[in-house]
């Protein structure tokens, strides 16, 4: 194991950031020498400015580490943002401004046409609009992944794309990690379901169809699916489930489609990058799962756990899928992401 | 309070049993005299014969009162049966025969033809099947009140059946005490989504359509509209939420529809009668509503809320409704039943 | 139902101050008229400037209601506080200086020496302590109630004293809902349990003694008995559990035990206050009991339920008791407190 | 890995047979060859004989292995028991007799004189009782792990054993999976604590004292250490919470003591037993610590965390423990006495 590869961490001290820091902890490649976090934090020992609240525990390299400034200078070259969005739109700019790559996982420029929206497995051509960020005088550039819910769904629909995807309705019951750290008060959701989380529906209608789009000409045309979304909170610690139905074009029998799921691969595993799972999704065939208390862990969190393929009696099929939020859905994607770039010679 | 009427529980130690005894315990009409229960339970006095598991206590009256076998004889004429559907056939049959009149929560003679699958609000007119009854060579009649989840989707349709209903999308995300007692184990669900219900999408696909069909020469046509269900179990001790899509064929405005919900009373709430809720169905206006743990005791557990009616972007509206599972969905439902069927002069 | 006396709330938007509504919502006396709040909240009218959390409806009344400053001036003579402790010394103590009687649920004045730290039931003669606030200059008074796990550990342990109680050792398990909104979040209790709560364990060492003690000379002699305290956080929402073990100088039997607790009355119930519960303490026979879930309402949330009484292998004996943490142990105490003081003429 | 040692699990479909089948899936030493279990399952692949659900993946050779009835005969002379105490005296019995080596995790034999119970350790000598066993007639040999709350407990008092343990009193936050499966319904303990587990008390106030206790004469002698315990369950999946006060002989100071947990190894740590952990105990200097969330995985489940130490005002200290009571508790712990006798040279 070399970790020959410099990283900062934008935001390392919230939730996002942690996970960073345990994911990186073992990584081959990345070494984290750089924390960035707020006023509040800087010039502190990690330890000191944050309240490690992970199982995995914190390295002591890193709870030895100064933190700095969330401003571009001291920080290598590669920077994973876990930064909130209410700050993220103008520091991930200014990174990106001074040469920095920013790998991020806030919702800020998700949406910018020049900004990838990448799921590797699933659009790793959309590193093509990078360049095209120049044109705002950008020295360095900025890579996002998904929302946690997008990311689930996107995996599963991805394999579909090819029987003419026409319309998809998603129900979610997701995890409360979802909302960061302190996020949901406990008052709210023991025993509780809470069937709404801001803005997660308007991300889910959205994102998808950036994502499975087709890059053309330095643009991505959305994908054509009309999409619904519903999105719950649950008592879940980790693992967003969701309830989906799909309409398609053509009529594949459930073996088709589970053939698909099962042998989806993309141009990720083919590189073998160290965050990419053996199989991104997984088909499960009892009638009971995915559940997140049994499936969510899967390619250390990186596989999307499909099941209950059925017909659906209003549209064509119906089935349930299961990612992990803070792992496939933030953290890990965002990692998954700076692994193929380094991989594409783009670091 | 006169409590003129006395009545029998089948099923009396169970889940749903129980709860018939705590909400018959305050009665105005129904006095319990008469308690039938497995050959286990028979001939102990029902405190030696039960676990009670409610936190509202058990009457003194009740808990001296003794456990007689399910047969028909010493029980009254109205019976309220709680029984598992493994032996409800049977049991339900035989008490029919016998000239009882059983006000059943169970599955097994809910979509018979001849069998009113009833909610007071919605669908009074189908006693009206009651009289075909006598072809089958009974003196007594059973009526059905339907599936938990049902009830709570049922009622908040019923008021959008009038802009004709065409296609109806369901998740739910249900309580635990819809299984009963010991029902799902804490080591299945703790922190955890169970996202099946062994037959409970074929019940919320099916019985709508007879609670919302149209009774006709002594049948009733079924609705007309396509139903499609994903049911999922989750950590929540009493409440189903459903997350709902519907397709119109007039296209009414969100006013309109609210309005329709907000005003839904039915034939029954002219009766005043004791179990009947001031309003069946309550729109909520804050966008995190309606919520099990706040909303679920609305009307005494017999009032359905609904809230974030909201544009769908495939069908044509999506929304939440939410219902107590065990009053509304269960022992609620069939007392409210029976007083009906009081006061239309059919005890 | 008169409710002639006007009162106010000091931290009305807070948990407390929301219990503190509910409960007043339907009292026969006390009639809500002012509402105070941090300057965030100065006025808007309640229903904007608190977000409701609680099952029950927000009155419509207290909903229209405006906030006013914690400032003395414009609210009535009685004033509940639910502050936080961060601000309530100062607040109160202003309030009783112009004049105003607090009745407080915070913990800044409970333990001085001038102050009642009151369970009606037990210690309603150290009212007696009130004359003595004059010598601050106070114009008004300050009553507290005590911290929400003494309350139930002393309820249970002052029909003991008797018996002449010489040590208490308890190891609580304690609902989020003790510690305020937003209080403690999921991520942190959701499947877990936290072994610390701040501050906590030296109240329950310290409160006890003084609300056991006895008034001499204007002055509470605290009660000998040494305590140990262990204070756990559980995922209940509301419900202090305490596993508690005591020695006894002399030798009672079970038997004389359990009739202490069930026939303790109190100076109390002889008046039938409104708030007090017909049982202050109740015994439970059945061996797993008492359990929050079942039986924290017990009284309208004002009983303290004990189970489990059995020899202690080191001291003399064990039991479990359980109290309802934000009504005994919190706004419902305050009310009682504020009814008591009424029927003794100290309004 | 050579995996050379064929063993069998008696019990093999039940929670604790699980636990087992997915520790010795990696096991260097241990191939499971031979599974037993009720008349219900013989003959059936051990697929469809259970319902798995653990996290981690059934292994494929399990899953087509054939379970066979629980009687001696095709076993190889290696048998882990996890079965259920009702059927293991008679059963772990006939193993015995028939020259099995019984490593079980049941209750039947524990207190028996003549059989280790063992935590490797703590009290490896206690094997010496082995050799008494032929008196009964048995070919073969039973050693026994304690109860799951005991192994926690045990562990956190043997290393204060040296400064003359006195008195230990002891309230217990236990998981929901030391229940077993299907065990506690989750109608019983959502969002609830149950504050009775029958016959633990008795267990925890009596196994510490022979596993502390002194190996002399082929008998082992209590540790003369008086004991009370109350025992609780909790809605947490896997880690058993204690909140421990100890009275000792000498006067140690807190330094002293965490030195004792800090460099707590025993026997076993120096012979590299596979399942081992590398530190027994752990003691965790954050003030809110250990957590069943955070801290139960620690050792892969093997250590023993301990933390918040302080003077207790009515014995001498008082501190939390957490052990994970299906792994440590259970299955881990019948292993790890399994590897000890190999290496004794016992197999």
């Amino acid at each position: 194991m070399e970790k020959s590869i410099d990283v900062g961490i934008l935001g390392a001290t919230g939730a996002v950031g942690q996970q960073f820091i345990a994911l990186l902890a073992e990584h081959p490649w990345f070494r984290v020498t750089w924390l960035g976090a707020s006023q509040r934090s800087e010039g502190k020992a990690y330890r000191d400015a944050s309240a490690w609240r992970l199982a995995s525990p914190l390295p002591d390299d890193i709870a030895r580490l100064g933190v700095d400034a969330a401003t571009p200078g001291r920080a290598p070259k590669l920077v994973f943002s876990g930064l909130d969005s209410s700050v993220a739109g103008e520091i991930e700019g200014a990174f990106a401004q001074a040469g920095h790559l920013v790998v991020s996982n806030s919702k800020n420029y998700r949406m910018e046409p020049d900004v990838p929206l990448l799921i590797p497995e699933v659009n790793a051509d959309h590193l093509g609009l990078l360049d095209s960020q120049a044109l705002r005088g950008w020295k360095g550039r900025i890579v996002t992944n998904p929302n946690c819910t997008t990311v689930v769904l996107s995996m599963a629909l991805a394999p579909l794309c090819q029987f003419g995807l026409k319309t998809v309705m998603v129900t979610t019951l997701q995890a409360i990690s979802g909302a960061g750290y302190p996020g949901v008060a406990s008052w709210d959701i023991l025993g509780n379901v809470i069937p709404f989380i801001d803005g997660e529906e308007e991300k889910v209608e959205t994102e998808p169809k950036k994502i499975l789009g087709r890059l053309r000409d330095n643009r991505v045309e959305p994908h054509p699916a009309r999409m619904s979304a519903q999105t719950t909170r649950v008592g879940v610690l980790n693992g967003h489930t969701e309830s989906v139905s799909v309409a398609l074009e053509q009529h594949p029998t459930p073996e088709v489609i589970i053939d698909a799921w099962q042998s989806f691969k993309g141009k990720l595993q083919l590189m073998e990058l160290p965050s990419a799972p053996a199989r991104p999704v997984v088909y499960l065939t009892e009638r009971n799962r995915p559940q997140p208390a049994l499936d969510v862990d899967r390619g250390r969190g990186m596989t999307v756990s499909v099941g209950r393929l059925r017909p659906c009696p209003v549209l064509d099929y119906k089935f349930i899928a299961l990612g992990h939020n803070t792992i496939r859905g933030a953290a890990g994607a965002a990692i998954l992401n700076a692994e193929l770039m380094h991989r594409e010679g783009l670091l």
